[in-house]
């Protein structure tokens, strides 16, 4: 990437998901574990934008993780410049309002990244980052549009239009989670991807975006900054004027209404690991189809995946099961069916 | 029972068997655990031999169970008369012995329950006892020959041999654990029935023909009382004159050799609860045919055994499972497979 300057990665920490219990939970969220490797999901995300050409990250997070998503950014050598903690959760254009008036608010290129997604091709984000930088300087909003390979119903969707520069399409339209018949259709037509919340932008034209279509949610974080508390690289927004935020996503908020917003597809091994069967899908099985992890001793067991902490789970016969199992909780539920997750938590409410 | 004489319950509480890991180990056997009821399987078994026509019964357990036996005995008003603490295991025969010896080696009638078998039946096991007591009473050795409802290959048979009194058989024959094709055999004959390992004879006559036929086993268990060491109503036998004595069985011992050895056959609800599926057989099922103990949180789960110590299992859509967790283990298997828990045992070693 021969970009003079450098991109400020934006790492959005606000997830406190409950989609892998038992393993997530609002203590220690999806991006706080490792689940895919030895690096957490928040790890993996701060590594994949760092080096030559990318800032020391912003991170905006939940003011209870501070002193943790410290602690693991130091451990790859990704310490944050600035480590957002945000009061309340306002959902995500208030969280990157505040990422971009931490940055500055000037041209700098922001890539905003969930820290929960799994990436496997880091090379061909990277390449997607470089397509795109051309219209970001430009001041467009640019998103990545995952290459779908499912009629997925549980993501938003984008229709891809003419190509405004090599591999950079104006958005067409975003389509919102669709019913399953439209999300076969939109597969089978091609010519739309997913949107996996994953953009680039300079953080003066996100900010003058928002002035135009969500001023409220600029105001707000304007004023939660300038009377932010600063502690070494923390930065505490002023918890009232914060609140006063409406609680909008930046697709709602901004990406939906700007003229000048851009798509490039990619396909980089996304997930956004919503479940244990999509960890499952990702992960190398043993000769029997088996994922397990920690202390597990399987017989005569195949596709299942399996995961022990602080526990030992001792198996046999079973076939296409999910077992998660710390010292307080064990989840048990066939393969396929880990979605419903939900409807444990719910009950168990 | 119009008896004169009480009956001195003779407790087992020797098995260390680890059929219902992870919940049963050697720290906590089977016997020592509420399995069935509020009350735990040794509990339930002193409750059935309690009352009017019984006196306080002699308890040979391991020594490391002292404490716990003692508090479970006296938390349901069935203290021991004595407490025999095996230095080692040298299975039954040997432990009876020390307990006739206690007993004072009169005509005492003994009854000898093994302390981790399920009798739902009570009034038809004191109806079996009272058949049993005039023959008992002249020197026959007594065993309960319990009605078989399946061809099992896990249990000694008996074959049940011409009447000497109401209800009171000679034993044709010990049949040991016989082939699949056997034991349908003795099945379908209908004149065979399982041996439960329950006896009852006069202390006299058990250690007479112990000297005919096991000479070196009462000679150990002799010298090992005649050493012992008392504490209250704990005896320590000799741990070396004990430690002497050949490891034998009751029935390989006495029962196979000794000439008036008579069995009463009887059908009383009998288990002796030896897998997890025995346990769900056992038990009461909701409406979904599931038996869920501790805390279970199922959702659309079906015929499946759940039981939870200190942690929360949830379950989802699944069927015909078996699970078990403590907040150490947790044992995964279908059912109709609980018995290759010994499996995993020989994996874990």
């Amino acid at each position: 990437m021969p970009e003079t300057t450098s991109i400020i990665p934006v790492i959005l920490s606000g997830g406190s998901g409950t989609r892998l219990w038992p393993m997530s939970t609002p203590e220690t969220p999806k991006q706080l574990l490792a689940l895919t490797a030895d690096e957490t999901m928040l790890q993996l995300t701060a590594q994949r934008a760092s080096g030559d050409h990318f800032a020391p990250p912003i991170v905006v997070a939940n003011q209870r993780h501070a002193e943790e998503i410290e602690a693991q950014l130091k451990a790859v050598g990704t310490p944050a410049q600035a480590l957002i903690l945000e009061p309340v959760a306002r959902n995500t254009a208030p969280a990157i309002a505040l990422a971009a008036l931490a940055a500055g608010g000037g041209d700098a290129a922001l890539l905003i990244m969930p820290s929960d997604h799994v990436i496997t091709d880091t090379d061909a984000f990277h390449a997607a980052i470089h397509a795109a930088r051309p219209m970001v300087d430009q001041g467009w909003l640019v998103t990545f549009g995952i290459d779908p390979h499912a009629p997925e119903t549980g993501y938003g969707w984008i229709h891809v239009g003419e190509a405004v520069a090599p591999r950079v399409h104006k958005v067409a339209r975003f389509v919102e989670k669709p019913p399953r018949d439209r999300a076969e259709a939109m597969l089978a037509a091609g010519d739309h991807v997913w949107n996996g919340g994953i953009f680039l932008f300079r953080a003066d034209a996100f900010l003058g975006a928002l002035a135009v279509h969500a001023p409220e949610v600029l105001h707000a974080a304007q004023q939660a900054m300038l009377k932010a508390r600063h502690e070494g690289a923390r930065v505490h927004p002023d918890p009232q004027a914060f609140a006063a935020s409406p609680s909008d996503s930046i697709d709602y908020a901004v990406m939906e209404k700007a003229p000048r917003v851009a798509v490039v597809p990619v396909s980089m091994g996304w997930s956004d690991l919503g479940s244990w069967d999509a960890l499952h899908e990702l992960s190398a099985c043993d000769g029997s189809g088996n994922v397990c992890k920690g202390d597990v001793v399987a017989i005569e067991t195949e596709n299942c995946l399996v995961q022990a902490d602080g526990v030992r789970i001792a198996l046999v016969g079973v076939t296409d099961l999910i077992v998660v199992a710390n010292g307080k909780d064990v989840l048990i539920l066939p393969r396929g069916r880990s979605q419903e997750v939900k409807k444990l938590i719910e009950a168990m409410k």
